[in-house]
């Protein structure tokens, strides 16, 4: 059932579908064989208010909710879903400013955001979701503190041009300051060539005695490991969303082939082997979306998500992939070509079985909640 | 997210709840052994109101609406599923009659509808989804009808005083009429000895030159196929929610183990393997869980809820089964023991791959949905 | 493909055919529901030489090697599983005596075996495949030893006359000791009532200060858990064996009803939603019994087999349980009844993701010797 | 098990490992990547004698047996499996040739395959595995025969130099006849730009007007289906092999990261979650591998093996895409990027769920055989 959005909340799906069918849906195909978005296209984000969307309007923001603001993801990956995954990964960080961000931070920096993307960095070569496998540092150094280290892997590392960075304060202590590519000290390194989601840059950032001020730590030192779950939280919404919206696209291109194409002279949307595909994608597209939206429900309503959130993505990531890979096989050889989409939506979802905590992680997070209650 | 309940639907809840603590989740493993109800449980859930729980004011019930009658049918599963069940085939009939009754055979039945189980039987013994299988016959005679043949496999079959029953009012032509145990010609066949839901009765009812007036028309002639669908479509939400219940039910039992099992020293609840079954079965249920929500919520809404309710029980059943599989397999020689319920819930479960159309045939119902999108 | 019998062989292949089609076969549903095989059917395997198939020919029995023994236990099973698996039971325990035993021990208690079943206990309340949490005890005294404690869930357990038991020798230290139904101090405590192979007795033993002389330990004192590994190597073969004797019998009821069984005027064996099924099974089986037939040849060879025969009953179980639940739904509501095999099959081969260490732990096994490679 | 090799077969695949391991497996990414073979290889491939490598030596080949044949494939397969599909291409439309071939086709033809690729066609763009969609005509004209049409998506095409093309000869009878790229009227059409088996060209040929002699046509007239089945069967039992080592890479890479890769200070080979994904991928190439030796082993024997080369082919496909799915979310991120291996593996074995028959229709094919049985 799709929710009841407010009037405003109408209009700007109504906007966002229209810039969707004509800015992201045509690139497509593009977008992943050439591995970065075309030229201008982030800049259209941005005059759009994209940036801005859930920004609270104190900043510049036009203040939507988790709702709406899933919704708008979910219908951007219908086409193309990088874009959704590029905007996905500035959301939950400006989420973490806001919610623990000191007021001197925000002010500096938000109103900036809707300008520039902001990115949220956890992982280094020794250990994606293992907090005490950081190697990048900050020690305290006057009132403020010097930064030292390398994070890989960041979604939008290279665009983005301010980042959360995890970093260790102490030897078993974990804390999360934020630095801007503008200041000393901070350089780009090695760009991963991933084999989905090919639009979003995913990259390395160096840091060689990066100086900040004591406003640019986020929460309280040792806040890292729950500043990242937070992180992780509300990007898994999002990416349940995201996840639906690759599962539409990949339904829509084999219901019309299945419409079109024929088996002797019946349409092959009559046999038994096309249906059961086709029923299945549907189930997992409805599923990952209730479960997005419930997330995002509880999020609104200022209830605990966590749980939820990690089962979005945990269960999203896995349907999604096999929900490809069936609409793959309705298209047959037509599905094994690089002509239609959907070899690349298969890899774009399977990027998130890994991302924001792989499918195994969250599964011991989830079991683990159970165990509590 | 549960749902917000009236102070009215939450009293009910709670009665609910006590009821299943106190009256059926006792029996549930007697139930599974003996293959019927406790002396008397069936006359508590009369008395209590249970069988007019949804029937409108007007004819003697409480009247109350799809999503609560979904949840109730969900907490009662978590005692026994078969209890569940025979509500739901029950609450599935009503739901026919009160939509395409005579005002005359309503006002003559429903009343009884608070004492009496009605039932909806479709299968003979040449095809149960195969409605030109049906060989039963209604033949015009007055201002009425005879009836003759057998019907098969009819949940509550036995205990069940009212059905409502498939039958050919010409060589293509398919209609419903609602016959009573009482009528002359009307006897009892043979009872199914099935491997789960062993509470609920299933049987068969002979027709032998049965009269029926034609008031005891539902709908018009040729409706059976479309009063099908309708019976399926109300059996399958409530189907969801039983799913539901079982699930949370193995859930419980496989918590409770997980935390009180220790290899070598550390409790089991620990371990990759069994964190992954719990992940798995809590992800199963709650998607089961919203599924049946918003099929309910699309049907109180005055919606179309047809393939919401069949995507519910398509993939709430496989889903349930897998759930309890690996319940089961968390408890390992204890899951394998009749001493404790996992094998009899995954029978239970096992049953809604089955009973209101197969897996299969709803899988074609849904892509058939999606094709004519 | 099938193996190349010596005409010895043939024989006994068509003698197990025989017995299995006349004394075996027509008992199958009764000894599912009774829990029991029925009155002097082990007492016919018995005179029929079954007990003795393998044993050296010193001993008295037929020496028939690990191929041909793997054979016949696939070819009871399509009749009865718990019948071939009261044979395997038996068989594995043999080889630890003969491979382990001293002479004397052998001479003394080989040649009974013709007439007597032999079993191998490891399982205890705290832990069936966790060695250190064995609480059974053997402590010298004199030129002997003197066993306490309680091994459950044994297989063939009570209708067995001779146990190798895993017991304590020091507090890191474990060990098999042969103790016999007769000698003092050994009782019988709880029997199972188990969901599936319902013809196997499965029980407890209960040790009062049993007294066994030096020449009752199997091995050396500390080689309990390489004993225990042995006996899961030679056990797991002949599971696999026996999964594909089940899968086979689900395969003859599922085509059989494929055939007669029409959807309007079709033999439901022409959809592709039954064929998917069908297909799966055979794959199923034949992959199984592909993997039992190359880890009996390697045992023959005398050539490693234990990550092979580890293989066959990790996926020979898992792959059972699916092809059963797949032939099940095959028949539909008939597949749900008592009256056909089909959830009793599958309920068989559920016992066998468990019993000789669960799918989890032989995942472990096998894992640990690629990585070993 | 391995299989005994002669000590020729054996010196055979010491130098197709070294072969591999120094000209294949190098190029690997690269192939990939590039989307053809490196300048070079294929003349390699042909110096080497692979070419000819199963063909009788009365036609100068080195007459291989199918067993042996597969070995290779499979071990070729470990370094790229687009190079073992391109000679699995060549050597299944030999086996046609040589099968059903009139002596003088044999005798123009087949001493050019050691330095001549052969590919077989039967696609057209109105359907892949239904030979009526076929549009493509042969007429009689004199003593031989005019071929006008289109044939797509051809195994090697483009760099085949003689085609098997599977033809109408009248509207219901389908023939297949051998045509030479160097005949007047032959070209190349559009060439494929495939996910997978990136090596492998797969392109169109366009007759116009071709002119064959009678001694083109294998078989008789009307035996196209029929020679179409034996192809998909001599194919299918080598890719089979192929699958079988892609998983054999996989697992490779997947052990190796899982023994250096640590989390906190243990290897992450020592996780639950790790494991059972190694084991996993172990039992699907094992189980692979075994149901190709015994294609191999019954073809060789001169008995029927269409079936079991069908299970091969339909097993191992679904297989191996799962096996390289787990082996990529073994190295998470790293398994996401293009600097490893494992998406292209998957992407390879995910072709065979489509070349050479569908999964779908190889399920129909087992079920028909099982139900004739």
């Amino acid at each position: 059932m799709d929710l009841n959005w407010t009037p405003q909340q109408n209009m700007l799906l109504r906007m966002v579908g229209e810039f969707t069918d004509n800015e992201i849906a045509p690139y497509d195909m593009q977008i992943d064989r050439d591995g970065k978005y075309p030229a201008g296209l982030f800049q259209k984000l941005v005059d759009t208010g994209f940036l801005g969307l859930m920004l609270p309007k104190e900043y510049g923001g036009a203040a939507f909710d988790p709702e709406i603001t899933a919704e708008v993801i979910r219908r951007m990956a219908v086409g193309n879903a990088s874009a959704a995954v590029t905007l996905e990964g500035h959301y939950k960080t400006l989420d973490q400013i806001i919610k623990f961000g000191t007021q001197r931070l925000k002010d500096d920096y938000l109103p900036t955001a809707t300008k520039r993307i902001f990115a949220f960095s956890m992982t280094e070569s020794t250990g994606g979701s293992n907090p005490l496998g950081i190697q990048t540092t900050a020690k305290r150094s006057g009132n403020g503190w010097i930064l030292n280290g390398n994070k890989i892997m960041i979604t939008n590392g290279g665009l983005a041009e301010v980042y959360c960075v995890l970093v260790k304060t102490a030897p078993e202590e974990l804390s999360v300051f934020v630095v801007d590519k503008d200041m000393p000290g901070f350089s780009f390194g090695k760009q991963e060539d991933f084999i989905g989601l090919r639009g979003v840059p995913v990259g390395e950032i160096v840091l060689s005695d990066v100086h900040v001020d004591n406003d640019h730590l986020l929460g309280k030192v040792g806040d890292g490991p729950m500043l990242g779950d937070s992180a992780h939280d509300d990007a898994r919404i999002l990416m349940g969303a995201a996840l639906t919206g690759i599962m539409e696209h990949a339904l829509q291109v084999a219901t019309d082939y299945a419409k079109e194409r024929k088996a002797l002279s019946t349409p092959i949307g009559q046999l038994q082997s096309i249906q059961r595909k086709l029923a299945d994608i549907t189930m997992g597209k409805e599923t990952t979306k209730l479960l997005y939206q419930r997330a995002a429900a509880l999020k609104l309503a200022g209830r605990p998500y966590s749980e939820e959130a990690t089962m979005t993505k945990a269960y999203g990531s896995r349907t999604a992939v096999a929900a490809c890979d069936d609409a793959l096989q309705v298209l047959a050889g037509y599905g094994y070509s690089r002509e239609y989409p959907l070899a690349h939506l298969m890899m774009d979802a399977r990027a998130m079985e890994i991302a924001e905590g792989t499918v195994e992680k969250m599964r011991g997070q989830i079991a683990t909640a159970e165990l509590a209650k």
